[in-house]
This record gives C-alpha cells, sequence and structure tokens, in this order.
C-alpha cells in the first residue's frame, strides 16, 4: 500500500512544538518520521520500554484530532467528502479498508486515522444540520477520553466507584428538575433513547403484571399501548421485542385532542379483551419538534390507572432552559420519562437515560441474582452495585462526559446553550415565513428547534395544489439533498411524514451554529434549486 | 473548593515539553497554571479564538492520561485507592462529586479528571485480574479518541460511510475465521454479550414464529429455551424481557453428557406441551471458562430443527489462535454467535457482536420501515444502511477500535496476544497444583484462561470435608479479597457456584500480564491470608 507524500508529513512529531494546530499541515519534525514506519503496535506500552513510543505516538494523535476540531468547525471547510460505498471499498488514495494477516506499522496506523476522519461527516460543523445530535463539546470529549482510557464497565462499585456515584448524583439533579421529591425517583444510563423506551415498556408491563417476568406473555391478558401517530417507533419496535406483539401499539391523531382519543380508546379496547396498560406521551418529536399536552394525558393515566411515559429524548433538554421549561408542564406526573442528554444538551454520543419514578422497580423488574456475578458479601455497601437493574450485563461508562459538562457550564450554560438553538429556529422560522420559494410545513412557530418546510422551485410554484403537484415536490428534497451531499458544504435531512410530502426538516442542536450559517443554508438549497430547476 | 497543591502543579502544560511522562510531577510550565484558573469552558472552541485554548486544554488532558497510563502499567503502583461510598460521597481533599449551577473553570476540571482516574481502578494494570476485561490497548484505545471526535452514530451509511464499511469488513473477516461460506452470515454490533445474546433470542423466536412481531407471544404455544447450568444468567434474562418467561429456561447440568440431556429434555417438553426452539451452548463460561461440546449439540439442533446458539462472548477470541481453535470445533454449525472482542482481544470496552448465519434475518427481524428516519429513496445504496437491523436506533460507533486494532496488530498479533494469556492461566495451574495451601476448583486443566481455587489457611486444611469446613472455607475469600482492596495492590474475583463455596477466580486477558505477576498474586493471597488467620 502506498502513502501519499501529503500524508506522510503529517506522520511526525516535532519536540519544539508539542503540536499545534497548524503543524499538521507543515513538513517540521520529518526527520522523525521514518520513525514510525519502522515501529509496530507491539513497540508501544506495556513492551519494555515502550513509553516513549507510546507518548510520540498518542502526542502525534491529538495533533491529527485537534487538525480535526479545528477543521471541522472551519467555515470553509466542507461538512463532508462524499464517496459511494463502492468507490470507498475499493479503496482511495492509499486508505484501504482491508485486513491482513500482518501488523501495519504505526505510521501507516495514524494515515489511517486521518482519513477515518477525512471521509467521514464533520458532525462538529455549524453547517451540519442533518440529526438531533450535532457539535463536538470539548469538555464533552475530554470526558469521553477520559472515559476510554479509565477502560471499565459500571456494573459494580468494585470497578466503578467513582463513576457509580456520578451516576446517582446526576440522577437526583435530573429528578429535581423534573420535579419529584427526594423519596421518588431512579434510572438507567441505556445505549440510546430506543433501549431507554423499552425499558418503560418493559417496566411498565413488570409493573402491572410481574408475573411476566418468570412466566411470560402467555400468562397476561393481551394487553394494548397508546401513542401518538409522530411518536419515535421505538414504541412500535419495543412492542415487537418485549412479545407483546406491534399490533398492540394503538396510534392517537396528533391533531384531534388527545385527552379525547384516549378516552375513546379505553372505551373501545376493553369491550375487545385488550387492557391497556401503557401510554406514550412525546416531548418533542422526531420530525416536527411537537410536544404532546402532558398534563392532559396525564389526566387520563390517572383516571384510567395507566402507566404514562414521557419519551423526552429530545425534549429533555428544554427542561433546563427556564423560557422552554412549561412546554413540558406535567412531565412530573409520568411514571417513566426517556431523556437523551447527547442531543439538545450537546453530550458526546452516547448518553441516554431512562427515569422512573417508583423506586426500586428497575431492580425487582431485572434482578436475577446472578451471585456468581454480583456477589452480595463484599465488604462494601453493594446496593451501590447497578448490575441488577440493568437488563445489560456490563455497561459502558456514559456518565463522565455529562457529569464533567455539568461541572464546565453549570445548569446555566445548558440553560443558554438549550436558548441559543431555539433562537436559532426561531431565525429560520420567520425567514422562512418571509420568502416565496419556501414553504413551512405547519404554520405555527415551532415548540422545539425543529423547523420544517419545502423548497419551491419556479415550476413547482406555478403548479395548482394537487397530486401532481405533490409528486413532483415529493422529488426535490431527495435531488437537492443528493447534489448537497456530493457538494458537501452543508447537510440536512428531508423526509415524508403521513400525507406531507419529502420535505427538510431543520434541526439545531449545535451550540457553534450561528445566524449567518441559517442564511448559509438557505443560500444553499436555492443555489442547488435553482441548478437543478432551472 | 480547595485544590491541593499537588494537583495544582500538574494543570500546568510546558511549550517546550509538550508534554512528558515525567512532567506531570514536575512543576515545570507553573507559571501558566492560572491561565487555566481564569478560564472557562465558554473560551473553548467553538469560542471565538477559542483554539489557543483548546489546544493547551486537550494538551494538557493528554499529558494527564499519559501519566495514568504510566502508572497504571507500573507495578510498584496500586491497582486501586479504596474508598467506601460514603467516603467519595462526602468529598475528598477537594473532589467534589457535587453539581453546581455555575461553572467551574478548566483548572478544576483537569484536577477533577485527574481525581476520577485517581480514585478509580486502574483496569489496565498487570496484577488486576478481577474482570474477563483487562488492559488497554494502546491503539484500542487511540481507536477510542478518533470515534469520540468524529462523534457520529452508525444507524446510516450517509453520517457515518467509514466506520459502516469497516462494520462490513470486520464482519466477513469473522464469518471467515468461524468458517461460514461468503453466502452466509450477517451480524450487528451490540451494546455488550447480554444485549448480543438477547439478540441470538429474539432472532430464533422469529425465525420459527415470525408471526410473534406483530402478533405477539399470544399467537404462540409456549416455548423452551435449554442452556447449560454454567451458562451465563443473559439467556434467562432474554427469556424475562422478551415476554417468553425466565421459567421457560431449562438447564441443562454441566457433568453429564449435554446430547442424551438435550434428547431427553426433547421427549419429556414435548409432552409438555412446550415447544423447545433455541439453545445456548458456551464457548467458556464466565467462572470456569469451560466449552460445551459444540458439535455434538450442533448434532442434536439439526436432528431436532432447533436453533443453536453459541455463546462465545469470552471463548471467541481462541479461535484466532491455531492452538486454542480446536476446541472450538463445530462452532460453524451455530445459527448464532456471541463473541465480545472487548474481551480476550483486549478491545476497549464496549465491543460486542452477534453473528448470525442466516442473511437477511436481522433485517426481516427489527425493520419496521420507518421512512421517517430511514429514507429508501437517497442517492446512494441504502442497503448499507444498519438502522433498520438493529432493535436500537441510534447505535455507538464499536468497531473503529477493533479494526485498528487488528490493523495494528494482523491477525497474528491477536493470535499471540490470546496464546500469551492461555500461556499465564497453564503457569499458575501447574503452580497452584504443587501447593499445599491452595486447592483447585477442577483438576483437569483449563480450556480456557479460567484457573479456579481456594486459599486454605491452615486451620481450615486440618478441617475434615464437611459443612462445618465448608461453612469456613466459604468465608475465606470473601475476607481476603476485601482486605487486598483495602491495600489496593492486586484484585482478583471470588463467587460461589452450584455446590461448591466461595472461591477464587483467576482470568487472563490483559497481554501486560507477565508470570512475575502471576507469582505476585499468589504471594499476596498467602501473605493476606496469614495475616488473617495467624
Amino acid at each position: 500500500m502506498e502513502i501519499k507524500q501529503d500524508d506522510r508529513q503529517l506522520i511526525s512529531w516535532s519536540k519544539q512544538d508539542g503540536g499545534s494546530f497548524e503543524n499538521a499541515d507543515k513538513p517540521n519534525g520529518q526527520h522523525l518520521a521514518s520513525d514510525f514506519s519502522s515501529l509496530h503496535s507491539k513497540d508501544l506500552l506495556p513492551a519494555k520500554n515502550g513509553e516513549e513510543v507510546t507518548k510520540h505516538f498518542l502526542q502525534e494523535l491529538l495533533n491529527i484530532l485537534l487538525a480535526y476540531i479545528s477543521k471541522s468547525l472551519n467555515r470553509s471547510s466542507k461538512v463532508l467528502d462524499f464517496h459511494h460505498p463502492h468507490q470507498l471499498k475499493e479503496g482511495l488514495e492509499g486508505f484501504s479498508l482491508e485486513l491482513q494477516d500482518q501488523p501495519d506499522n504505526l505510521e501507516q496506523l495514524l494515515v489511517d486515522c486521518q482519513d477515518t476522519l477525512k471521509y467521514g461527516v464533520k458532525t462538529a460543523h455549524p453547517c451540519f444540520f442533518n440529526q438531533l445530535s450535532t457539535g463536538l463539546d470539548i469538555i464533552g470529549l475530554a470526558g469521553e477520553w477520559v472515559t476510554s482510557t479509565a477502560n471499565t464497565n459500571i456494573f459494580t462499585y468494585e470497578i466503578a466507584p467513582v463513576f457509580i456515584l456520578m451516576e446517582d448524583i446526576i440522577f437526583k439533579k435530573m429528578h429535581s428538575i423534573i420535579g419529584w421529591s427526594e423519596k421518588e425517583g431512579d434510572g438507567i444510563f441505556c445505549p440510546g433513547g430506543t433501549m431507554s423506551n423499552l425499558y418503560s415498556v418493559l417496566l411498565a408491563r413488570y409493573h402491572f403484571f410481574p408475573r411476566v417476568k418468570t412466566a411470560g406473555m402467555l400468562a397476561l391478558p393481551p394487553l394494548a399501548l397508546l401513542t401518538s401517530t409522530h411518536s419515535h417507533f421505538s414504541i412500535k419496535k419495543s412492542a415487537a421485542v418485549l412479545g407483546i406483539g406491534s399490533e398492540s401499539v394503538f396510534l392517537v391523531k396528533c391533531d384531534e385532542s388527545i385527552a379525547l382519543i384516549l378516552m375513546k380508546y379505553n372505551l373501545v379496547l376493553y369491550p375487545q379483551g385488550l387492557v391497556p396498560f401503557y401510554v406514550n406521551a412525546t416531548a418533542g418529536t422526531t420530525v416536527y419538534g411537537a410536544i404532546d399536552p402532558l398534563n392532559d394525558i396525564a389526566d387520563i393515566c390517572e383516571r384510567f390507572g395507566l402507566w404514562m411515559h414521557v419519551d423526552a429524548a429530545w425534549g429533555g433538554g428544554l427542561l433546563l432552559s427556564k423560557r422552554h421549561r412549561m412546554k413540558l408542564q406535567g412531565i412530573d406526573r409520568a411514571s417513566s420519562i426517556t431523556w437523551n442528554p447527547h442531543k439538545m444538551m450537546g453530550v458526546p454520543l452516547q448518553c441516554s437515560v431512562i427515569l422512573v419514578q417508583k423506586k426500586g422497580l428497575l431492580q425487582e423488574c431485572n434482578q436475577l441474582c446472578a451471585e456468581y456475578l454480583f456477589q452480595p458479601d463484599k465488604h462494601y455497601d453493594v446496593s451501590y452495585d447497578t448490575g441488577d437493574k440493568s437488563i445489560q450485563c456490563g455497561r459502558h461508562v456514559d456518565i463522565f462526559k455529562l457529569w464533567l459538562m455539568w461541572k464546565a457550564k453549570g445548569s446555566e450554560g445548558f440553560e443558554s446553550q438549550v436558548n441559543h438553538c431555539l433562537e436559532n429556529a426561531e431565525y429560520l422560522y420567520y425567514k422562512l415565513k418571509s420568502r416565496k420559494d419556501f414553504q413551512l410545513v405547519f404554520q405555527s412557530q415551532p415548540e422545539h428547534s425543529n423547523v420544517c418546510f419545502w423548497y419551491l422551485p419556479t415550476s413547482v410554484r406555478n403548479m395548482p395544489p394537487g397530486p401532481e403537484r405533490d409528486r413532483e415536490l415529493h422529488m426535490v428534497a431527495p435531488k437537492i439533498k443528493a447534489k448537497m451531499m456530493e457538494e458537501g458544504m452543508t447537510m440536512i435531512g428531508y423526509q415524508p411524514l403521513g400525507d406531507k410530502v419529502n420535505f427538510f426538516r431543520c434541526v439545531f442542536s449545535n451550540p457553534a451554529t450561528q445566524k449567518e450559517d441559517v442564511d448559509f443554508l438557505l443560500d444553499e438549497i436555492t443555489r442547488l434549486g435553482r441548478e437543478l430547476y432551472s
């Protein structure tokens, strides 16, 4: 495999410099480059005398990462350098994904790290609007580096004492923000919001039907779950996985009064022999960012004795803002809540929690008391061991980055971050409202930072409403997105939803994004649209 | 909050030095320390002119991490500095876990990182024998740092093109090592082995009863799962979570012929109206490291048309060694396999896969075609999008560290790592065999790197076999472990199993561990034992 000369220059360290952002493009220290090409992973620690090589290798890696971070935040850089799967698979300029039996040298490995970043997507870029999780928090990143260096598992206090206590403290903090009393509240970190939502269904089922744990669904009546049409597909997925069946999930239309619908369903489901037990309310839907009326739903749940789950994976961050938290009024009445700090709070991926009002339920529902794993006769207070609360066994440490960011920003830092994102959304909303070549998907001001809109090429604008116009409009977003990705200067998602044909969804969660980036996005869509539709 | 003088010295960077391992203990560059105390996270990127501060902050963090790595591998350092939960909660010498509304400065944050590592457990230490996952691979660590800097989600090719293709390549590699043909084989990375095992039950159920996805367990006959008594508790947990019920898991005794037992069960279960559909064979049990006779079990599964899962979370690594891979003969006949590279292969936590022989099944079983998340009309080959194969939605990128380590070591590097660990186990086994103050739990040579033994204080040694001796012996390991953790020079796990009272389990997965460390472990146990029982 040939290494490009360009790359060779990067793979060098400089004792004088200690790694400046710029030196990744300068050939300084190049006389040392050959060192890495004759060194291998076996020369790193724990090898005898491996300390120096390890230091220089990680120092060089840091330089690469610093250069990447700097580039990601530079508005004149591309967000992505798109290649089709077959192109990347064939190997690009010395970047081969294939694995050999023999080891590569450290020089090649550093080039591989660089290429991996180069051909990836710069999710930290101020013009990356594609996902609910964007940005790169430096403190959060530092937290991840510490976590991976500690390389431990968070199932027992024995091997993760500090991290386990940090989880405890963050949960108390989150409970108090929600409005739960000190006597209430439990939680666990999960690998993503879908898993958190799955926990909520699992816990609700166990709460009402504890026999399910040992005897399974055959010992239970046929169950029903309720959720709104725009809720995340993870409620259906949970029903499928947990053996309840996806057909047991009943969708409630968003544009009618949820309270009324729920009552109707309760009246409809029971006669069919179905037992509704669980209602999912969404605080921040994936596409619209809409928030269900939590208090209305809580009333219904109380009246019928149903488990109320709030999927606030996306909306949970709003609780940190005095300006926006009232949108989630009633969330304290939930039996369980999903909240993903890796979304609106900008914590690096992954960081998601399921919060449970009833203390002890997580443990009861999931414990199997495997004494060979979690010994009860240890010399410390084993109530801190979390292994039996989880449906996982080993768990990745997702707490430290969040804890460190909270230390670094304080609650007030998160608040201004959230406010900033919603201000960007508002700015985009008013911009779009005033434009004729764009059309908002919903007219009211967005509740969260999602702004949904169509770009209308002149040809479409001149068509009368109807199926033909819809067919044409449906193609606009995919066409523009394809060209946008190939040019790589910005990135935004699109999707259809219900009877709405493909539209763009812009979301703001990156604190680096400013109004000028919003302007740029609209300029780019217009430019690409004109090129495609001229 | 007061910062100790010792710590202050660390929080400094040196332009001259660029961070040597030693400088973490030297006060050089101390004149700059005050900079960090007046800087906050808001001064880091994306702040205007935040580049320099970001660089210096991450440079200082690197110095801290390098010092920690060096210390972790230094045999004269402690493995842990034990404190009880209440002690850590109260705060130790300026290390407070509590969170405030106001931001802390960068100096404090760096001290916090340092303290977090200090009061944690050095899982990389050559004398850390406590878990199946030990050690710290520098290349793997570099992989984690790159991954967290890329901060993306691996559910679509769109935002994780390189990582998704790397998964593809690693799966092909693993399939070929197992012995599956190119036409066979699929897989997905999971957050831990328990989730991988859960996938296996989910897939088996769907394979035989696809109606379960929509209609739930009520549309199915009562099911039965078979597994050996020493298998991981995740099989039971999966049955509980998936709505099958933990009572549906039937245990097969390990000391009888599994083939016979399985036949018996099949003859017993059917008349009861139970439908066995799934057999879990373990390749490397958690405590003993025992390997079930895979070919015998495969014969039975073929004969009765059962799904054969092999839980090789721990044993999978042996496949990389020509010397040891025959122990897993028959694994190619499995319908699914759990394999955790974060265990024997030394990849940083977490890294676990479920491999599935039948192509397409993962997708069929888990897809919900949520068009609002995974658009089919994108301009690239969307068959690479993995979102619909997973029961998660977003997934953490666990592939890169493994891919990079494979590049770095080649298959042959992993092979010698595995062989080294098993040589250490053999060394310990023969040592123990020759000692009177130790007793092996099982007499035969270990199949994997697990060595299980009792330490026998003279008082116990002089007792006749029987319940009284057992009662006394049961207390020995917890007592020694408590003292061992308080002194902190080594760490090993213990547990009871079946009719065996508490015994030590030593496992080797850390390439840093040498024979001298094995000797030290025995010396320590003897020393602590003598102190406690003199």
